[in-house]
Parts: structure tokens; C-alpha cells; sequence
């Protein structure tokens, strides 16, 4: 197994969040979500900026320019995909317990559960808002359409959060649950987020339902690569702890691939691991000793690039530009920067 | 103090639980969130289900009729109107760690803390879905009216929500927040509620901004109606503990009151009484024996009335109409039945 350039954010997206699309969102973040005495916006201040990579809000406004939309009109609905993906965030904190988030307090640790609820809630009323506001330049039946797929994408994310919360512990059932747990959780936001930038952008349905599929796989490959990190990468790099994972006895792709192929033996201390639900650094190092071992690594690759060559695929009907280039080079990305 | 037929739903609001309205709606309730395996519609049928008296809903479909629309075309967003209101219940229940909700286990206490943040976010997601689902019949047009209106309406719920937190224990603060923080916290959503049929039903903007003015006034005097129930009410009666406000050191208006006219004896035990967080039921009784001796509650009546009042005024340039007569009922009914 080689781990070497598998790093959190290698240089394409580096670049693409230095970008002048990046450059815009983050502005108009500063600008919406000022230093202040009031305490919803600072916390949602803290929530959301320092900002990370962007890369939801950046795929929105890219689709909406490859269907030759503006991307300034869309600003405010791309930063909405960001409000939802950071409110989720928020409240999967307080599910999950996670006391770190970006290399800091994550925000129920830092202002409490309770304010930590609000907030989220406030981001996702705030999300629609957002793409109401592109209103002013874009058709109301485009609008509509927006919110439907935001709405959508939404009812997605609860429930492939809930299936989730049921699968944690259990390696047997995960193997069935698992790809439609993922396009749940995480396929359904990234679908979304180029839904709308396609739908606000001004494509006919079909072009906008091939980004939105487009976006979906995306999404899909996203979450094996995350589910990847928790075992290839240092916490330097995520952002959280590389117990996180095996803590919440959460059945990511590796730990099904090795679960399916390991001995019966390992099989038991696999669960057991997943069970204690307080693995030490000595149990995460058994478990990639254990995944090296029988290429769940490898395996868990050969899907996530699977994905990505999917999405790929779906962004040929669209006329060549310099946002499609950027599309695909977020699948390419992914499908080259991993080792 | 007279309490005799101060009970949580007197005979007009029973009665419209009963009309042809109420039973479309709860028909409705039961046809979308069917019993079944299903962990997340089984948590949110728990939540929505016996449905309350459907208050807000009921106003969204008589606001829409009452401009000349159909309550079946609208009767989705109706129902989007229950999700959110829910959605915030169940939300609430954990930040206010409430154990009791209608006479039974509130959502957390039933299946736990993480699967409420999923419930209530999915109940959110799903109601501004059914706005976009009566956009089969309405323009486009009036859709994102509808939508902004409830965005709008959701981020005010949380700006009174932490606004309440913030006043928490804090009777001088209260007084000069508490207009504000009802006007938030429960004033938005009947605004929203009102405005959502009437935008629906085709008002044009003036007329539907009527409405939104009587549904903010009417949610403004619910809220003082429900600080009163607390102390004039039974448990049996308001389906929570009558310790609950008290617990949760809530500034609620007649404490408000009774702490702007009592003695600074009388302050400083009050103050006691809220920083405790833990009333016995002879804190109750004693709480209420100042409620009496300073008329606060009296007070407090009176601005319910004058609001109440101030919605009823709203309606005046509408045709008459049955649905009319029920909004005007609904003022009727909090300024008559209460003593």
C-alpha cells in the first residue's frame, strides 16, 4: 500500500479554491457573516469561516457557467450549498460527539449543544433562503426547481444519516446498506449542489439532470476517499482524530472490504474493535495492518475510481469550456491524486 | 383571578379540529406517514401523530380560501406548515431536555437525542418540499414567495429560540427582550403560516401581507397564552409539567410582569426561584400567589387581547366568507375563552 501524495487537499484544489471563483466566495462570506456582538452570527461566523476548500459552493457555480449561466447570479445559491453542507456538519457533531472539526473545537464543543441545534437549523433555513435570492435574476420555475432539489437532497442527507446511526457496529448488514448509505449521506449534497448551479444557471432539464448525476457519483467517490482517509492519513491532514471512525463504529468501505475477505478470527477482532468504541492508537494500527493485508485499500480505490469515471462521462454532452474543465479536473483529482 | 374555563382548547378551536378542514388534513397526515419499518417515517409518524388541534395548518388553508384560493391545492404546503412547527417541537424538546410532549415521551426521550436532530432537520427539509409540491397548481412566482416567506419565518424561529437561551434566569433582561423574542420565536411561524396560504392561494402581495401581519399578532398573543397556561392550567391540560417553564428559568411574560410591580423581597426570591432550575411544586403555588397578588396576570391578558385585537383589524379587507369568519373566530376564541 502506498500512501505517498495522499494527502487531504493536493495541489488542483489548492489551486481551485485560490481561484477567483474561491477569492468571491469567500468575500461574500466575510461580507454576510461579519465580526459581531450577535451571537447566531458568530457562531455561524465560527461554523463557516475560516472557510475550508469550498469545494460544494465552487461546483455550483461551475455548473451554472458550463450550462453558460453567470456565475455571479448564482452567487448566493452557492453559498447556500455551503450553509447546508456546514449545517450538517454541526449537527453530525453533536450526533457523533466529535470534539474536533478543521483543527478546532467543533462548534457544540465550543458553544453547546443547544446553540450548536439552532445554528444548524439556522444555516438550513438560511440555505433556502439563498437560493431564493437568485430569484431576482433567475425564471421563478427555475427557482422552484432549485429548492426542490435542495429540499430533496436534504430529506437525502437524514436519512442516509439515520441508516448510518443503524448500521454502526453492525459489518454484516453494512456490506448490503452501505452504497446507498453513501449516496445518501454524501451523494445527495454533491447532487444537489450541481442541480441547482446547473437548474439556476439556466439548463434545460436534461442537461441539468446529467450534472446532477454527474455530482452524485462525484459525491459517492468523495465519501470512499473520506472513508480512505481515516486510515492512509494523519489527523494533520483530516482534521480529526484517526480514531474518529472506529470510536463511532461507523462501517466505511475499507473495514467492509477487509470484514468480507479477513480470517474468521479477524473477523471477530474486527468487530470487537468496532464494538469497544474506544479505540487506541495500537487498535487503529491493527486495523491498517488488517486492511493492507487484504487489499481493502486497494479495493476501496477501484471504487471510488469507478465514481469518479462515471461522473466523468456524464459531463460529455456539455459544450467545452474552461468550467468544464474544472469539472472534470475534480474528478480527475481524485481518480489521480491517491496512491 | 378567575381560571374557570381557561382550558388548553375550548370548545371553538375543538370544533374546528373537527370541520372538514381538520379531518383533510390529519386524513392526510396518516395517507403520508403510514405505520411501518421504516426508522425515520416511524420517528417523524411519532412525532405528527394523534396530531395536535392543527392550528397553524387550519390557518394556512383558511388564509388561502379566504383570498378566493383552494384549500385542496394548498393543502401540501398546509401540511408542510404541521412540519415545521414539529420539527421545531422536537428540536426544542432537546434544548429544553422536556421529557414530556403531548401527554407522552417527547421524540428524544423516545429514541434518543441524535435521531430527533435527524427527525426535525427531515421534517424542515420536507416542508419546504411540500411548498414546492402545490407548485403543480400555483405560479412559479407565488412558489418562491412561499418559499422566501418560510425561509424567512424558519431563521426568525432560531434567532427567538437563542434569544431565549440568552435570557434565560435573567427577569431584567426579559423585560425589555421579551416583545422581540416572542415576536421570533412564535409570531414568525403563524406569520409564515398566513402568509404561505395566502401567497398560495393568489393573494396579491398587499393582501397576502395582511395576512401576515394578522397571523404575526395571533402568534404573538398564542404565546402569551401559552406563558399563562403555565400557571393557570393543569398538566392534564397542557400536556407538560407545570414545573416546566419554572425549570427552565424562562422569562415568561407574567414573570415578567410580577417581577416589574412585586417587592424587592418578593424580586430577589423569584430570581431564586428561576436560578434554581429545579421547582417543587410549592414554588409553583407560590410563584402563582404573586402572579395573583400583582395582577400579572391580568396584565399579561390584556396585552394578549390587545394583540388579538390588533389581528382581527387585519382582516377587515377581505370579503366576508366562511373562512374569514374562522380566522376571526380564531382571535374571538383567544380573547373570549380565556378569563
Amino acid at each position: 500500500m502506498t500512501v505517498t501524495g495522499f494527502t487531504r487537499y493536493p495541489p488542483f484544489i489548492d489551486d481551485l479554491a485560490r481561484s477567483e471563483s474561491g477569492r468571491l466566495l469567500r468575500a461574500e462570506l466575510e461580507r454576510r457573516w461579519p465580526e459581531t456582538t450577535d451571537q447566531l452570527v458568530t457562531i455561524a461566523r465560527y461554523a463557516l469561516l475560516p472557510a475550508g476548500k469550498l469545494l460544494r459552493p465552487m461546483m455550483t457555480l461551475h455548473a451554472a457557467e458550463a450550462v453558460g449561466g453567470s456565475p455571479s447570479a448564482v452567487l448566493p445559491a452557492a453559498l447556500g450549498m455551503e450553509y447546508l453542507h456546514v449545517a450538517t456538519l454541526v449537527h453530525d457533531d453533536i450526533i457523533d460527539a466529535d470534539t474536533l472539526r478543521r483543527g478546532r473545537p467543533a462548534v457544540p464543543v465550543a458553544f453547546g449543544i443547544p446553540d450548536a441545534i439552532v445554528v444548524g437549523d439556522h444555516l438550513i433555513f438560511t440555505a433556502f433562503q439563498s437560493i431564493v435570492e437568485v430569484g431576482a435574476t433567475a425564471p421563478p420555475g427555475q427557482v422552484a426547481a432549485a429548492v426542490a432539489a435542495l429540499a430533496e437532497a436534504g430529506r437525502d442527507l437524514c436519512r442516509g444519516q439515520l441508516l448510518e446511526t443503524q448500521l454502526v457496529g453492525d459489518l454484516d448488514a453494512g456490506a448490503q446498506w452501505y452504497p446507498e448509505m453513501i449516496r445518501l449521506k454524501t451523494g445527495a449534497l454533491f447532487r444537489a449542489v450541481c442541480h441547482v448551479g446547473a437548474l439556476l444557471g439556466g439548463a434545460d432539464p436534461q442537461l441539468a439532470a446529467g450534472l446532477a448525476r454527474y455530482g452524485e457519483h462525484l459525491g459517492i467517490a468523495f465519501q470512499i476517499r473520506d472513508d480512505l482517509l481515516s486510515y492512509v492519513a494523519t489527523p494533520e491532514q483530516t482534521g480529526k482524530p484517526a480514531t474518529s471512525d472506529l470510536n463511532n463504529g461507523r462501517p466505511t468501505l475499507p473495514l467492509l472490504l477487509a470484514y468480507d475477505t479477513a480470517t474468521d478470527t479477524a473477523r471477530v477482532e474486527l468487530m470487537a474493535v468496532l464494538h469497544r468504541r474506544g479505540a487506541g492508537p495500537g487498535d487503529v494500527e491493527w486495523v491498517a495492518g488488517l486492511l493492507a493485508e487484504v487489499d481493502a485499500v486497494r479495493d476501496a480505490r477501484r471504487q471510488m475510481v469507478e465514481h469518479a469515471e462515471r461522473a466523468l462521462a456524464e459531463l460529455s454532452p456539455l459544450t467545452p469550456s474552461p468550467s468544464v474543465d474544472v469539472l472534470a479536473g475534480i474528478a480527475h483529482w481524485m481518480t489521480s491524486e491517491t496512491a
